[in-house]
């Protein structure tokens, strides 16, 4: 019997999503209590394999279990045996073939910036503190840049395994509210670090280090060495992938 | 020379405000800042003795030096100085008779419920987790009765060690988006652990376990006993005193 679940995580205290050798990870602890509580070792796989200490608000695992089970048992067992920081929104029964990153048409992240001359105790594990004065209209021209078809090898992270840089973005906007400064992307799929990347580029357009209109530059040239530094991981949530 | 701030902190870690023989406080480890910074010896007042838990967005507080300093680099000092999870956001200097307790006209304080099936790997710091269904408009209906000049003493923990229980609430109402529950109250002064015995029955009212119209009846009765219990500590936060 097969899983879907939507899985929200605070990812400060782990390893990212994928089980490795060294260090607590999301995939280890959920599958640690699927063998806690079943006796069964499976393999759980996600839309996005998010990287250390980035958090997700929705994201969407698979696991397939031996026994047919009632989705609220299960749901509620696994709850009680993660820990505080994940938790599994919801819960269904699907397809035996169903592969939450291959079917995925979309996946949504967003990236926060606490942007004030002092960090927030209340935020300081879910944005990044950004002390300098960040011109917020620059950004979002930036940022409509990157709406549509592109390769974004300028973007993508050294070992990045993707077959190739080409990614379709639906979606890619700066919004805002006192000191905090939201950047919601949507694309088709991500290349390792990208959202990231383009955070550390955009930062820099906002404090005035790069013209407004240098994203289809940096674009054109995809030369990885030219665009702006890797964002820090907190700041960084996914939110939601589409089907 | 007179220093007056406004500091926000994530109470999670500490043992509340004020300093105690046992246990790590606001009060010690900003006191412990400016003795680290200045070699002097302070006692700092607030105008809010938060307890074990409860935060601040708004905390006022103060404390006198011996000698003279430029405001910036005294914030700057002390905000590198104290652990991440306490920012002072904002320091001036004030007359020396300034007493940040008595001077205060008003405090608000927010509570914040997470009402929903689940709990949220965001919030399980900052807000109450109440599973069970919660009526909001019956809530916000009984929210309004404490408008106005009342005897608390149905809110009031015992050993609180105010003169009279008497506190005009000045605003106290019930907001909500999605799973999120919000209770603000602004009164003169407030009585120990009033927000969250009154939240305590609130959430009675909410849950259907007692009539809409009961705070009238427990203001008049006066007794600690039939109100409800005390919610927890990690919903609560100080978000702005008015002078």
């Amino acid at each position: 019997m097969r899983f879907k679940a939507i899985v929200e995580y605070d990812g400060t205290e782990y390893a990212g999503w994928q089980v490795q050798p060294n260090g607590r990870t999301i995939q280890g602890v959920l599958e640690e209590a699927v063998r806690a509580m079943l006796g069964e070792s499976v393999r759980v796989v996600a839309a996005g394999r998010t990287d250390a200490g980035v958090h997700a608000a929705g994201q969407v695992i698979s696991f397939q279990l031996q026994r047919a089970l009632a989705v609220h048992r299960l749901q509620g067992g696994l709850n009680a045996l993660t820990p505080r920081d994940i938790v599994i929104r919801a819960l269904e029964s699907v397809a035996d073939d169903f592969d939450p990153r291959r079917e995925a048409r979309s996946r949504v992240y967003v990236y926060r910036i606490w942007n004030a001359r002092w960090p927030s105790p209340f935020w300081r594990r879910y944005a990044w503190h950004v002390a300098w004065p960040l011109d917020r209209q620059r950004m979002q021209a930036a940022a409509l840049d990157l709406i549509g078809e592109h390769d974004f090898s300028a973007f993508q992270a050294a070992g990045c395994d993707a077959e190739h840089a080409i990614r379709r973005v639906l979606r890619s906007e700066v919004t805002s509210t006192d000191a905090m400064l939201t950047y919601t992307i949507e694309a088709t799929a991500f290349l390792r670090h990208m959202v990231r990347n383009i955070i550390g580029t955009l930062v820099e357009v906002g404090g005035g280090e790069r013209p407004e209109r240098d994203l289809p530059r940096l674009l054109a040239a995809r030369d990885r060495t030219r665009s702006g530094p890797t964002a820090p991981a907190c700041g960084l949530c996914l939110m939601q992938v589409n089907y």
